[in-house]
């Protein structure tokens, strides 16, 4: 499975391909798309949609990943991830790439095995199961690629699942997986 | 001139096209996008990038006016606006349109004179400025269409004081004109 991680922002959104086969993650590719704070905010909406359509293009994810947004005390800085992520889901949705959504303890959790988990905690584990020689920079990719891993995970999980009670799709089951998942399935 | 108007919503997107023929305004098509609450945020990103892409191919307008992004009391609504905000200015740059964006009071000093005017006298100014026979429905095209409006009445001040102190463009005029403005050419 072909899996897209996205860190929406404005001036940086990290992406990252992550690759599955059965319990193994690679990656298969990452970056950052940065749009200059002097360019103005349509042109660097329309950089992140034709960027991040380009990505799907090339790498064609049958899924995309992406951060639950965060309502932090700064209205100004939420409001410009809000219109990056915009960007960002319209350029999925038009590539008709199902969107899962994950709160950030949720990929926290399923990346290090504790929702509370710093940077350098999740740096280093992002870098263990993808098995890289290097860190993954800067951040927003490594922030992306775990996001997918995040999917990854728990797409494996529901897919065992599913052989196990018989279901059908991993949807129908994320409904019923024991201790359950906030994450939620596009379509 | 051609200008295109936007109110961005995540669940509805007004849009207006509005012509001008020296100082005459007349509105050639308005309408409004809606996505429904049940629908994936993704999807109804999508939708909205669709749909003002369509509305663009079809009037071509030489601009996009849209309200200057409005930070509320209610984040989740203001992120959900910012959200659909994105996907429509990434539809404009895609689209290779220029954006102005535009302070509301801006906007209704501009329809109507005065910053502080109420929906009502909102209402009934762009339907005279337009030459309608009826209201302009829903409320988020008649927004759309103040909007548009507002950027052709600054655009033709711009270009009136253009040809008086010789100016080459809008945008350098824009900078010069008496009493300023704070309305912002994306290009």
């Amino acid at each position: 499975m072909v899996i897209l991680g996205i860190d929406p922002g404005l001036a940086h959104t990290g992406w990252g391909i992550v690759e599955t086969r059965g319990t193994l993650c690679r990656a298969r590719a990452y970056g950052c798309i940065e749009t200059e704070a002097k360019t103005p905010v349509d042109t660097r909406l329309g950089a992140i949609f034709r960027e991040l359509s380009r990505v799907i293009a090339r790498y064609e994810p049958e899924a995309v990943a992406i951060e639950k947004i965060y309502f932090g005390q700064n209205a100004k800085s939420a409001i410009a991830t809000a219109q990056a992520r915009g960007a960002a889901l319209a350029s999925c949705s038009v590539a008709g790439c199902p969107v899962g959504e994950y709160a950030p303890a949720e990929i926290k959790q399923s990346v290090t095995g504790s929702g509370d988990a710093d940077k350098i905690q999740m740096t280093f584990m992002v870098r263990r199961l993808l098995a890289l020689d290097h860190d993954p920079k800067p951040d927003h990719a490594a922030d992306a690629l775990a996001a997918a891993i995040c999917h990854a995970h728990l797409s494996s999980t529901a897919t065992l699942y599913a052989a196990r009670v018989g279901a059908n799709s991993a949807p129908e089951l994320r409904e019923a997986l024991p201790g359950g998942t906030n994450a939620r399935y596009a379509r």
